[in-house]
């Protein structure tokens, strides 16, 4: 019998857990909230305490502003705004106050893409879309996000469960999640934004708590055999129809396909329904993964559906690096930075 | 056997059908906007153009500049700005957009209390609630509206529908649908507020085309007999348990009670789950039908639910009255003004 190749990784000793990126998604909000109020390391697994490194568990509320005013945000979407040019460039004027919080944020978990970052942050984020709990990532080769997805599966059972990718460079990327090492977003809906569902709250709580346990056990030297992922890559985006005068929708998401997310969408099937009456079909000429269907806060950003290729990924059995590992592996990263 | 004694109400030749008085409220805002194109007339009942008036039917957009931002209102909720006092109080300094607004409604629509008013109005409404059809109205015996509850109930059998009665005097009276001589909110839900969800734009498009087919019958002579209907009379709100301090909720609406919105909640049943996971209980004394189950407007009204008392309330037999009796009418209301 062969021995799989074992891929090992650095320690994760930090990790941020954010909530009101957006301050209408209130499962974050909330949880952020009483995770702060929980005496620090409850929420840790108690084989840490034997540990001399315990895991540091950041929890940030991102937008504290758009919170109080429960909007999504007060001048421009904060989860947009940690593009390598938006956090590092000449800013004059008025700065948006996402902007500014953005700069926060990123001095606090980052800097973005430095050895000083804390290595793995999650944000959270609920939707109107009938999407389960989604881990959303700029990487379908990121070992240990996909494998904290796994760990998530089979633990929770009963919460459909996707791992979507969205293919951007990591110069590019635009998200709160983007500044740490790893990072992804934990998308879970329907709920709609400025309400808090309990069912919505308890999975998002899972989550975490479930996402932290795996980063005890990894920490601890638990060994993670390799298999395989489903990986939803995001393809394009489709709008609403629009009267071309007012720019207002002219139809909404056709019966057929609202709630039907992650539901393959063929040539020809209903897409929309007008107005009026009238059903329009998809014109693609192949069969895509509808997501973030009929997402409320999409709408602005001329997105009624996101299509999406599904690929099944192998991802190799991983553990924890040795100290003597870690300790080459943090001088090969800082001669890197230097040069 | 005995004849029904037959009640004659005047005829309704004005009908108002508003939508957008919340601007993030979708159904209304895009059922009106298409109800404005299509040709005047459409809508209403081919009957109708034999009659020497046809039914006049305005089709207004309440509050447009909470609709251009998705929001429900820009300063204050509009649909509060309907009493008595709001409309006719001295203004001074700076006026809130909704209060101007709703006098030029109130212009438009009434006055309010006066012989001048629209026979109806009709205001279209979302909820994030699971509360399907509700006809929402300040009388539990204008039978006009209960007439046309009625007629709803049997042309859409598929969608739960029910009445709603909150017991406030006409002067008292907050919202749009108050400066009709007879008027309901149609409220439909669940939807998300900034989303159109096409079940619930065609549930209340066909609401309103049956609630215009029914005022064009009235009108032409139809008899409409006398039954019995199912009447929930608003008797409390229930807030989210709150911090103290903050005012922050610390609970969600209990799993078990969310979307069971009209099914009998018992004393002792589950209402509320804290976010640290606790279960809090209904401590009334007698059953009550909830509605409004998380709604999210109503967070910041410190309303988690509403409760009501089923009531049975028998409607009478009613016509059109005949012209000669319709003059005597205008000329009774005419004096009692003057008076």
């Amino acid at each position: 019998m062969e021995v799989d190749e074992v891929v090992c990784l650095p320690r994760l000793s930090r990790v941020a857990v954010c909530g009101g990126t957006h301050g209408n998604e209130l499962s974050g909000v909330y949880l952020v909230r009483e995770l702060l109020k929980v005496k620090k390391g409850v929420m840790e697994k108690e084989e840490e305490q034997e540990e001399e490194e315990p895991l540091s568990v950041l929890k940030v509320l991102s937008n504290p502003r758009a919170m109080q005013q429960c909007r999504r945000y007060v001048d421009t979407d904060l989860n947009r705004c940690f593009t390598h040019a938006t956090l590092n460039g000449l800013t004059s004027g008025t700065v948006p106050y996402e902007m500014i919080r953005s700069r926060e944020l990123n001095a606090m978990l980052g800097p973005k893409g430095r050895s000083g970052a804390v290595d793995l942050v999650c944000d959270l984020h609920n939707t109107t879309a009938n999407m389960g709990l989604c881990l959303i990532a700029y990487s379908d080769c990121d070992w240990i996000c996909l494998h904290i997805f796994r760990h998530l599966q089979r633990k929770m059972p009963d919460i459909p469960m996707r791992y979507i990718h969205f293919e951007v460079s990591n110069k590019e990327s635009y998200s709160l999640d983007s500044v740490g090492k790893h990072g992804f977003a934990m998308e879970i809906g329907p709920q709609p934004h400025g309400v808090v569902r309990s069912n919505v709250y308890t999975a998002m709580k899972a989550g975490v708590q479930h996402m932290l346990d795996w980063v005890c056990f990894f920490n601890s030297g638990t060994l993670f055999e390799g298999e395989s992922v489903d990986v939803f890559t995001m393809i394009k985006h489709i709008d609403y129809p629009r009267d071309s005068e007012t720019r207002n929708i002219t139809a909404a998401v056709h019966p057929h396909l609202q709630d039907r997310d992650f539901c393959p969408l063929h040539p020809e099937d209903p897409l929309f329904q007008t107005f009026s009456g009238e059903t329009l079909r998809y014109k693609g000429n192949e069969p895509l993964y509808p997501f973030f269907i009929n997402e409320c806060a999409y709408y602005e950003k001329g997105i009624a559906l996101s299509l999406a290729r599904k690929r099944r990924v192998v991802i190799p059995t991983i553990r924890v690096q040795t100290e003597q590992e870690q300790a080459a592996h943090v001088q090969e990263l800082a001669s890197e930075e230097e040069e």
